[in-house]
C-alpha cells in the first residue's frame, strides 16, 4: 500500500456520483483487514440508494457487492493473510453479539462497523480500488482455488438474498413455486430453488428479455410476461387450481405481494426479498384463512459457506448473470446500463481500474 | 335414540337465532357417528356468524365447540362404540385427502361433510341436543377417565387456536412474548404459551375485567389496558428497546396487527390468530427490514391429542375459563351475555337441554 | 371377480415357497378395497423372510411392493372406484391413531389389519393376481396419468426407504454424503438424495456390477468397491480430512454401522435403514464426543404423494432398478435371480399371471 | 495483577493433584480476556480427567466451569471492560471457523487456543485464582445485575450440558420423559426438561439421597431407585406399556444405554450426554424397527444466553445442586467430597483463595 489516494465511486448527492479520489483505507481496529477489490459490482439497491430514498448521509463511496485480495491484516485477524482471495459478505458484523448469534447479521448491534458496505455511514463501499473489511473473520471468506473472483461475486449478496427466499420459503422436491421478478435477485432465487428440485419454476416479469434469459439458461420452467398474460389464472391452470407450494416476491411492491399470496396454496409460504419503499394493503379478510406463513427481511447472508461449497463442486453457477464488464473507469457508464436495462444489461462487473 | 325431533338453536338471518325443534340427526355414512351433546359452549366465531359477515347459508344450526357422548357409529367406525365420551373437533375432515396430509384439516377437500360444524352448509352444528359426526375416527377424540367434558371442552377450538397462535409464534423457554386480546381466544394463547416457560408474558386489551382475569389466573405477568397506556412504549420499557421476541394477534385488525409488527423484535414471529373482516394496510416500507415472520391461517386442531393429554396429566388448565354455565334452553341469553361480556361473561358453557 | 381361485406365491416354511391355487381376497371391512395386482416385485425383505429369521407364521401370501387396478371397494371408501390405478403403501394403516398420526405407519396400533403385507399374519400378500387393502384411502394412492404401474412400482416401499434414509440424514444442497451399500435401497437413497443437491455422492458396496450401474446411472459420483479400497481412506481423501456431512447405512451390519460412523463429520448425521439381524457394538468411548445423530427405523411410506409428484414431474426415475421382468407364472425363478444377484439382477418385476 | 504468582489445582500425574504457586495468566492475544475467577466448581469430568482414562499430557491446571470478574482484556477486545462479571464457557472457540458455524465450538478448528479449560494442553484451567479466556467476545457472557455468580455458575457447563440433552431429545409439552442417572448432571436435564412441560419426568439412579433431591426440589415426579426396581417396568406401568417419549441417559454406560432404547416409545428420541469410557453392544435387531433417534455428543454450550436469561427472569434456578461451599485453599477435599459423593455433596463450589 504504498500508495496514499485511489479510486472510489462516491455518493454526493440523490443522483450525484462520480469517481474520485480519495484517502486509502487504513486498519483501524485489530480485527481489520484492508482489500484491494478484484471484482465488484452494480447492485439495485445502489440505485435505490443513489435515488435518495434511504436517507443516506452523504458523501459516501458506493459499493456493497464485491470479492478481493486481503492486502492487510489487523492484529488480531488470524486466518487470512495478505494475497489470499476472498467473498466478501455485503454486511459487516461482528459474530458475537445476539442477533449475530440468531443468524441476523444485517442487524448486528455492535456499533458503526456493522452494517452494509457503501451504506452505512462509517463503512466505505467497494466500488473503489480498496475497502477497509471490519470483524475480517466473521465477515470476508477464502475462495477456493479453482474458482475465479467472478464464479463467487454473487454470493455476499443476490445469491445469497435469493438462496434466503428460497429457504424462507422452505422449498421441497417436488413443489411448485412462483418467482415475481425476473431481475438479478428474482433469477438468483431461480437458480438456488433448482437445488432443492421443485417440479415447477414459474417466473414473471414484464421484461421479456429477462424471462427469455431465465428460460435459456434452464433457471425457470415457465416464463410469464405479465403485460401480455394473467399470472394467478397461469399458475391456477399449472397447478390444476392448487396454487403453488411457495411464492417468492423479489420486486417490493403491493401488487405482486397480493399476487403472490393469492397465487400460493393453502398452508403455503410467501418469501418477501424485494424491498418496500411503501405501505402495502393486504386483503386479510380474504387471505387470513388460508394458513400462509409470510417472510420479510434483509439477507443473513450466513449461507455463504453452502454457496461457496456449491459452487466450488460445480452444482451451482451465477456466472450467466454477468451480461457487461468493465474497469472502474467506467462505472459511471455501468450505472446507467444496469439501471435501465440498456444493452439487455443484467449485472454489470467493475473490474480494477486502470492507470 | 327414540326421538325423532330434538331442539337445536337455528340461524335463520343475520341477527337472528333461536331454539327450534329439528329432526334428529342420522347416520349418513359408515364412518359417521351420532353423539348426544353433553357440553357445548358459545364461540366468538358464532358471534361473527350471526351477525351476517361471513355469508353462511340459512338456515343452519349453530354451534361447533362441544363434547358428547356417542349414541351410534356408521359400520366403518370401530374405534368408537356407543356409550364413549368423547371430544370433538370443531372441523370434520377426512384424514386422508393432501390437505389433511400436510395437517391442514380446515382446508380438507373432501366435500360438504368436510368444514366447520355449525358453519358448513351441511353440518349440523352442536348447539343442540344431538350432532352428527363425520369421519368419526379422525374428528373425534377420547376423553380420558379423569377428565369431565368441561374440562375437554376447549380442545376443539379455542384452546386448539391458542395453541396453534403459540406454536406458529415459535415460543421458547426465555422468549418475551405479547399476546394483543385478551378474549377467550387471547387467553387460551397465554396459558398455552405458558407451557414453554418464556420469561414474560404480556397481554393487552381494553377491557379490564379480562385485564385483571388474566394475572388472577396467572396466565399473564404484565397485562396492559391500551385504553390507558401506550403498548408499544411499556414493550420497549419491559425489553429493553429490543421488542418481544414474538406476538400473538389474537382479534383480527390492523391497528393491533401493525402493534405486534412494531413491538416484534427483529427475527422475531407476528402470528396471527384473529379473524379479519377487511383489509390491512402494513407499514411494510418501515419493517420489511426486521426479518419477520407473519403467520394466518385457522386453527389446524391436530393438536387435540396434545391438548389432552396435558389436561389429563394436570399439566393444564382451561377450567378458569367458564364464567357461566346453563341448560340449552337458555342459549339464546347466553349469546347476549357472551357477546356483550355482560356480568363478566368470558365463556358460557351449553349443558343439555331439560325437557 | 367371477373367479374364486387365482394364483398366489405361498411361503410355507424356511425356504419353501411355492405358486399355489388360493381363495380370492374379499372385502372384510367397509374401508378395505380389492385390486388386481398389475405389477409387483421381489423385495430384499422377503428374501429375509423366506430364510426364517423373521419368524412369521406360516403359512402366508407374500409381497409387499406392488400397483395394482382396483376390482371393488367397501361402502365406506368414496376416493377410489373400480378402475382406479394405485400404488400401494407396503404398509397398511389406519391414518388415525396415535403411532399413525405421528408418521409412523408401520407402527399402527390398529389391530391384525395393520402392518406389512405379505408379513403380517393377516394381510395376504402381492404376489398375487388379487390383493386386499384395508384402511383404502389411507394406504392407496392414484396414479396420475402420465405414468406407468411400473414407474411407481417402487414408491411404496425401496424408493420410499431410501427417501427416508435420505430425509433422515437431514441431506442439504452441497453436502457431501456416504452411502454405504449399492443394492436397490442404497442405490433409491442415492437417486433421492439428489433431488437435494449434495456436493458429492459416495457409494459403497463388494458387487462391481452394481458399483458400475450407479455411476452409469448418474446417481452416485464416486464409486468404491471396498474389497479393493480402504473406504475410510477415501471419504477422508475426498472430504479433507472432514468427513463426509451424513451417511446412510443400507445394509444392517456391524461392520458398516461403525465405518458409517467413523465416516461423519462432527455433528453429522448416520441414517441406518438397514435391516439388522445381530446386536452390533459400537466404539461409543471414541464416538460420543462427536456429536453424531444415529437413527434407525422401518419406512413410514409417509412420502409416497412427493415422490409420485416428482416422478410425475419428471424429476425422478427409478425404472433404472429393473433388470427383469417376468409373469407371476416364474416367481420362484425371479426369486433366485434377485436373492443371488444372477445376471446382474437388480429388481425383478412380476407381471400379471398367463392363464 | 501486581501479583507474578497465585495459586491453582495442577494435575501432575494420575491420581495426583496439588495446589501449587503457578504464573499469573496473561493476555496472549488480542481477541484474549484474563479474569480473576470468582466462583468455580468440581465437575465429573474432573473426576474422570484425574484418573488418567482421558490421556491429558501433564502438568496441566485443572478446572473448566466457573465465573469470574474481568481484570484485563485485548486490545481487540471491546465488548468487555476490566471490572465486568462474566459467565464463562468450559470451552474457548473463536466463532468463525466452519464448526462453530455449525453450533459445534468443542470441534473449534482454531488451534491450540480452542478446547476445554483444563483439559485442552494450552488452556489452562480455572480451579485457580485467575484464568485466560482466548477468544473472550465469543467465550464469555456479562451476567446480569440481579444475579450472583454462584447463580450462572453451572451455565458454561452441566447446566447447558443437561439443557443440550433436553433439546436433542426433543421433549415437548406433555411428553413423558425419562433420565437414567440423578447425578448433577441428571439433574440440570430434569430441572431444564421441566420447562418444556412434560406431562412426567422419571429420573433413575442407585444414590437414593440423590432421587429424594431431586422429589424434594420438585425437579421429577416420580425417582427410581434401580437397585430396588425393575425400570424398565416400571417405565411401561407408567406409560400404560407405550414407552417414554425421549430417555436422557446421562451416565455413560452401556446398560443404561440399553434401558434407554428399551424404555423409549417408537418414533422416540435417546439422547445421551454421558461421557463413554468403552465400547457398548446395541440390541439393534431388537430395536432397528422402533424408528429411534440416538444423539451423542459434547455440549455446543451455545444455549448460556438463552440460560441467563432463564435465570434472569426468575424461570429457573440452578442453586440447590449446591451443597458445598470452600475456598480454593480447600479443593483437594472437595474432590474428595465430591468424587466419593461424601455428606450428600452434589456440587461443591470453589470461592477465592484466603491468603
Amino acid at each position: 500500500m504504498c500508495q496514499h489516494a485511489m479510486k472510489a465511486l462516491v455518493y454526493t448527492a440523490p443522483n450525484e456520483i462520480a469517481l474520485q479520489d480519495v484517502p486509502m483505507p487504513e486498519i483501524k481496529h485489530p480485527t481489520d483487514a484492508v482489500v484491494r477489490v478484484t471484482a465488484a459490482s452494480i447492485c439495485g439497491s445502489d440505485i435505490h440508494l443513489i435515488s435518495g430514498h434511504l436517507h443516506v448521509p452523504t458523501p459516501i463511496r458506493l459499493g456493497h457487492e464485491f470479492c478481493g485480495e486481503v492486502v492487510e491484516v489487523g492484529n488480531a485477524v488470524t486466518k487470512f493473510k495478505p494475497g489470499d482471495r476472498v467473498a466478501v459478505s455485503c454486511i459487516s458484523s461482528c459474530g458475537t453479539c445476539i442477533n449475530c448469534r440468531r443468524g441476523l447479521p444485517y442487524h448486528c448491534l455492535s456499533g458503526d462497523d456493522a452494517g452494509c458496505f457503501g451504506a452505512s455511514p462509517l463503512l466505505d463501499g467497494s466500488q473503489a480500488e480498496y475497502c477497509r473489511i471490519p470483524f475480517a473473520e466473521n465477515t470476508m471468506h477464502m475462495i477456493p482455488e479453482n474458482l475465479s473472483y467472478e464464479n463467487v461475486l454473487f454470493t455476499g449478496d443476490i445469491l445469497s438474498t435469493g438462496y434466503f427466499g428460497v429457504k424462507r420459503a422452505g422449498v421441497k422436491p417436488g413443489d411448485r413455486i412462483l418467482i415475481v421478478g425476473a431481475g438479478p435477485v428474482g433469477m438468483c432465487a431461480a437458480v438456488t430453488a433448482r437445488l432443492h428440485t421443485p417440479a415447477q419454476i414459474i417466473i414473471a416479469d414484464t421484461v421479456q428479455d429477462r424471462l427469455d434469459a431465465c428460460i435459456k439458461n434452464g433457471i425457470a420452467d415457465l416464463a410469464v410476461n405479465v403485460n401480455e398474460t394473467d399470472l394467478i389464472s397461469t399458475v391456477m391452470d399449472e397447478t390444476k387450481g392448487y396454487g403453488v407450494d411457495c411464492a417468492i416476491e423479489a420486486i417490493g411492491q403491493e401488487a405482486t405481494t397480493v399476487t403472490c399470496m393469492r397465487a400460493t396454496r393453502v398452508g403455503g409460504n410467501v418469501s418477501i426479498i424485494g424491498v418496500f419503499s411503501s405501505p402495502v394493503t393486504l386483503p386479510m379478510d380474504e387471505l387470513w384463512i388460508r394458513n400462509l406463513t409470510i417472510d420479510t427481511g434483509f439477507v443473513p447472508v450466513t449461507q455463504m459457506p453452502e454457496l461457496i461449497s456449491l459452487l466450488e463442486n460445480g452444482k451451482l453457477s451465477s456466472d450467466f448473470l454477468i451480461t457487461h464488464r468493465a474497469p472502474l473507469n467506467d462505472i459511471v457508464k455501468g450505472y446507467d446500463y444496469f439501471k435501465n436495462k440498456k444493452d439487455g444489461c443484467i449485472k454489470w462487473v467493475v473490474t480494477p481500474y486502470i492507470h
